[in-house]
């Protein structure tokens, strides 16, 4: 009984829903997730939606939670509304999450673990009665060949039909697949970034090495939670086969979407590279990641693995196989391993640094053949979460604030009325406001100094104005507050300190330093002189900073394309000395001395 | 709701059911499965069971097929019976067509494939970050030890409950499970043995060598079909699933029940080795063997393979490992090969010949080192198929018939009224009519040399009356027809004609034969100087014929208990010299040479 059609705008994509469920499982059922930080409990108002259409009253929380003028706009909480009949929602969010697949990275030696091999066999007879398997081993001249159960239960008809001129399909040397005639020119293989939000998954064409399509989604989990932590603390309440099926279908939501972009089949997708920090690899696999979130922080398996595709659920050739790169420590995952791969850091003798913004912020520094790294407690403020207006960055985020003509001046994503403040915003509003002298060092605001208008009075004191309600898209006043001021001088102050170990463990200083490498979606938004300015970023002149795009997707490329680069990337994981901040007698102390803006110029 | 409790004499077995369940299904459910030719249409009468309590009148299909001495004594057909209440159901037949597992041959060097090692591992701590799976290999000393994705996802748990102190499973050299504590004492593995009719598995203590228990039941595809050759008509028509699941279940079953006789838990079982011919397991693995019916006769496998447990479905540890021993030829399977391991063949320097009879024959002939074999289209005589009051080696059967006193005397298994006539009481029915100069040497009845009531006019002429209707248990006279007859001379003339050419392509004599192995469940019942007195085995002293009992489930054992065996299996099949019948330019010519029984001494 589906009587409840739901059509997402602007995607235009539709579902059937029975009456009494939520937008958020309408949503979900769309393949397009809506965010929530409390889990659908209607506590975090995160999960705000514009709709039209049947639905159920207002509930209380919602009363308590949306304003009256986002009340009178049709704003709703997808976790607490309920579908009655017919319905349109306004889902620009979901969608548009999307950074840029940047691929970057040095062209690797091409030498995919895929190998086909066409065949014309003898056909059997009563003087020759060799079973199929034993035909194709000769043919292949690999009499002791391991084979798929797959490619074993389709191998007979296979043969039959295609005359006994086949495509023998091999994957890290076992048969994977046979295929009808020739078919050597296809040949595919995904490279899967599983981040805690976003997923993305680049299919390329393992002949040529080229890229043919590339797609990105939020990652299923983020209706379970935001962060990692919640996610670990979701899965030990007994939640952790949804969490592996949202992780799952992400994944094949998006493998089917390249295929689609590409027009190909994914039967023809032999091999699948994972990268993803340790907690999604552990959700994916249906590992117990518990122990990760707990001191000292262990993973169940850190080495590179190699699983059947089937096993894992990956919806590619069923014969397939899925490469896990290889992680470092607990809070030091593949997608660390595969950002070192992509900036090919430990290979030549410069001192640089590469940076990954997120919950945890991941620094590494190589000093010639030498790597150092730790995790550092960053905090979700880049990603938007505990800030008091905070969202990703996506159309309707404001990702640059600065002052001029006496008035706090913002720049949007997208074409549209301002919804929130990106995590470069933040670093951006941040910087503004202590060029202006408005921010103390030790991040306090200092509204006596401002021109009227600057602040406002908020619940918890002084508030920068940056979009008044009038001029914004949720019909609230946007602000920052002293209280997310705080959380950025956090994240600063866990970056600064984290770097300032590993360059003393290489016996370096800050000004060795000769490059800083930006990896992740948070390095194609922000500032870098802004972000140097409040000390985010160790100073270099901005040239030597670079933002390396999505670089862990890129590392997963490479590895997919590249044994070679595949064993590099194992080399890398061996090589690199792990310094556990936690552990570490003089982290604390170094933190509390980064909690302040560095002095401006 | 299960208010139906019933009790299966004589195994003692109980079962609840619900009311409307048939008997059928109680049975099955009771892990005594009924054969049934018609698939439970209650059209074919082979489900007859006596039975005592609550249950539905009799229905249409019943009052059709039962006589009214059945009737009288209980019997009722166990597809259409329905229970209403607590009943008493008599099946000796389920239960006995096990032979008794017989594990004959040398005793191996035990060496199996599963491998347990005791570890104490370091604990983690900040200091000592290695994940899991790295300290578990560090600890075994094998930093490459590959590892199935069950054992992993227990891990982490499993290392923090134990508290460090863990066994390692290690079964071919792969990681299959971690176990708390110190598990070295348990090791269990299953020899399966799947037969066209019967299935038996066998349950090993990997420790000592010892056999803790084994059963035998019906292969459930009984019900769709009592031969090969109906089967694989099953599978193309579209049954393969069923037919795959209907084999799964079958070896479930068996698995279960030999757990439960030695009282432990199937989690500790990490191998199962499997024999049986090509078709059965193709069917088992889901591989299609429809060209193993068609000339050339082609099996998608023949050489040995191994395949995860899991991902057969066998129901051992989820980390286990299946081996299927290697077969030779699309109608020579590795019960055959299993046969050959049992026997030594190929081992010593005498000239022995093995005979295994079934629908196919398979006769494998050994000179020294040197190894022929073939497999005669010996028909379902043995079996009881198409001999017109045939049933299976079962109480019930005449098992033997001998003329004296003027009169046709029977013995029958088990102390009851005869209800047929098993492959023995054929051989021997033959044998005892050619003594009496009765059956002339191409198979005609001769009744006018015998004296009155010996024979009765039949449907398609005279018929051997060896039990009157008032003394048989089906309430209508057994007999053997002429076309029985011929049906025996057909399978004479298969195996004569099979060994002949063996022989030939040897070099040797029939005299050369220095001994005949019976192997198979038949063996176990015929009398061996009748069968060579109708030519179904050559003529040689009875004390050089041996009955091997099921010697393809002992070449399973071995090879479960021994690697050494296992690659002696691979010699033996690749050592094999298959004669294709079908091809022989000379066979048609023996056979039709072979259709006369020999002259009586
Ligand atoms: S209010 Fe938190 S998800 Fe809806
Ligand atoms: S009559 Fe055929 S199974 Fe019952």
């Amino acid at each position: 009984m589906a009587d409840c059609p739901v059509l997402f705008e602007p995607s235009g994509r539709r579902v059937s829903c029975s009456p009494g469920q939520t937008l958020m499982e309408a949503a979900r059922q769309a393949g397009l997730p809506i965010a929530s930080v409390c889990g659908g409990q209607g506590t975090c108002g995160k999960c705000r939606v514009r709709v039209q259409g049947a639905l159920d009253a207002l509930t209380a929380r919602e009363e308590d939670l949306l304003s009256p003028e986002e009340r009178a706009a049709g704003y709703r909480l997808a976790c607490q509304a309920r579908l009655r009949g017919p319905a349109r929602a306004f889902l620009p969010f979901a969608e548009q999450v999307a950074y840029k697949a940047a691929v970057w990275g040095p062209s690797p030696p091409r030498q995919p673990n895929v190998h086909k091999v066409y065949l014309r066999l003898p056909p059997p007879s009563l003087s020759d009665q060799r079973a199929d398997l034993e035909r194709l081993r000769a043919g292949l001249d690999r009499p002791a060949l391991e084979v798929e159960l797959p490619a074993l239960r389709s191998l007979a008809s296979t043969l039959r039909r295609a005359n006994w001129e086949v495509t023998a399909v091999l994957v890290g040397g076992r048969l994977a697949a046979v295929e009808e005639g020739d078919t050597r020119d296809r040949s595919w293989g995904v490279a899967c970034d599983l981040g805690t939000t976003t997923a993305a998954v680049y299919l390329l064409d393992l002949n040529t090495g080229e890229q043919r399509a590339a797609s990105v989604a939020l990652n299923r989990q983020t209706a379970y939670g935001e962060d990692v932590l919640s996610r670990l603390d979701r899965a030990h309440a007994g939640g952790a086969e949804a969490l592996r099926r949202a992780a799952l279908e992400t994944l094949n939501d998006l493998i089917a979407q390249v295929c689609r972009e590409a027009g190909l089949s994914s039967q023809h997708i032999y091999e699948a590279t994972l990268v993803g920090n340790p907690c999604m690899v552990h959700l994916l696999l249906g590992l117990d990641p518990h122990a990760i979130g707990l001191a000292p922080y262990i993973p169940t398996v850190a080495d590179a693995l190699d699983l059947p595709a089937r096993e894992v659920g990956l919806e590619i050739a069923p014969g397939g196989n899925v490469h896990f790169l290889p992680a470092v420590a607990g809070y030091l995952g593949a997608d660390a391993v595969a950002d070192a791969l992509a900036a090919s850091l430990g290979e030549d003798e410069r001192v640089r640094v590469l940076v990954d913004l997120g919950t945890n912020a991941e620094v590494l520094l190589s000093r010639g053949r030498e790597l150092f790294a730790c995790a550092a407690p960053a905090g979700p403020a880049f990603e938007g979460a505990r800030i008091s207006c905070g969202m990703r960055a996506a159309p309707g985020a404001i990702d640059r604030v600065w002052l001029a003509d006496g008035r706090v001046q913002v720049h949007v994503l997208g074409e549209r009325p301002a919804l929130g403040l990106a995590g470069s915003g933040l670093v951006s509003a941040a910087a503004a406001l202590r060029r202006a002298g408005l921010l103390s060092d030790r991040g306090r605001f200092l509204p006596e100094r401002a021109p009227a208008g600057f602040f406002a009075q908020g619940r918890d004191g002084p508030e920068l104005v940056l979009v008044p309600e009038d001029a914004s898209g949720t019909g609230r006043r946007l602000t920052l507050t002293q209280r997310d001021v705080a959380e950025l001088l956090l994240a600063r102050a866990a970056v600064a300190a984290g770097l300032r170990l590993l360059l003393q463990e290489a016996g370096l200083e800050e000004k060795d330093l000769e490059e800083v490498l930006l990896a992740g979606s948070f390095g194609n938004f922000v500032d870098r002189e802004e972000a140097m300015e409040i000390g985010l970023l160790p100073r270099l002149p901005p040239e030597r900073v670079i933002g390396l795009g999505n670089a862990a997707g890129a590392g997963a490329v490479l590895a997919l394309l590249s044994l070679p680069m595949r064993r590099r990337a194992q080399e890398v994981a061996r090589q690199i000395r792990y310094i556990e901040l936690s552990a570490h007698p003089e982290f604390r102390e170094a933190f509390v001395r980064a909690m302040a803006f560095p002095e401006t110029d």
